[in-house]
């Protein structure tokens, strides 16, 4: 199943979250079996040379994309979350938004150092919580190789915050 | 890897989230390769001949497994949030808590009628959460064939909720 035919699967949501945004919905997408299982391998194909210890998801439609990433790399996975949802000690991490401002935890045990690292989301818009991942996982001593997204918003630039790392897409509007 | 040593990946936190509850934390046996591959694969052989068409999952550590699981047994995977979560039209239920109550949703179009259900989630407490699960799931015309855990709180007697339905966990305490 091509790239072509999987964006056929992401349904637009109209004024989701809020009015004036509209929200790429990848659940019809996940529903099919057929095509989380191409998304999966397309994504995984790209990074299966990369020797990748960790597939590290962002709460919590990353973890969907991370926790099937990593089974088929065999990879472990680790998770990055909202305060006070992880039960050991944590590193933080705070961040801007457009309005305000958000955290993301991680477990301090997470990542051993020089350990090699896969970040991988749902989606890529702004950057902002992926970039903030990213400096966590980097605090921690680990080797981001590469950051993986389903679905990319081209027009965000989102990209841009990552620098020279490489970072793959499988569907782009 | 033996459920005996994969056991051995779950890693007590005293008092979490509130004093007087011994929290098992999955992560460490996540973060393990092999372990995460080994425990998904268990799993998997005990649904495998089931023809499981999708793998419901229960915000948001449901998700790790679920989507692990899709990817193994070949299926869709299925999302159940929080409420204002989920972008399309919904259905909720709320359930009583211990104090409280608790509330879920899931796309009206989530389940076509008769699907094959696995539900999935990391653990098995009182149950109280995925009997509301399994509630909205039946509500959507799908047939629920199993529900797996990775983990069983035996003492909590959670399973005596799913009555005849096949429970699954493969790891007890």
């Amino acid at each position: 199943m091509s790239p072509e035919l999987l964006k056929q699967k992401i349904r637009d949501i109209p004024d989701f979250p809020k009015k004036g945004i509209v929200f790429k919905d990848i659940t019809p997408l996940l529903a099919d079996g057929k095509a989380f299982r191409a998304a999966i391998d397309q994504i995984a194909e790209r990074f299966q040379d990369r020797h990748i210890d960790l597939v590290v998801g962002v709460e919590a439609r990353g973890f969907i994309v991370a926790a099937a990433l990593a089974y088929r790399l065999q990879a472990g996975t680790t998770l990055i979350r909202k305060p006070g949802k992880l039960p050991y000690k944590t590193h933080r991490t705070t961040y801007a938004l457009e309005y305000g401002a958000d955290t993301l935890e991680i477990h301090q045990d997470a990542i051993l150092p020089s350990q090699r690292i896969l970040m991988a989301d749902d989606l890529l818009a702004t950057g902002g919580t992926m970039s903030a991942a990213i400096d966590l996982i980097t605090r921690l001593g680990g080797h981001v190789v590469g950051v993986a997204f389903l679905v990319e918003l081209l027009a965000l630039r989102g990209r841009e915050r990552f620098g020279d790392r490489e970072v793959f897409s499988l569907i782009q509007f």
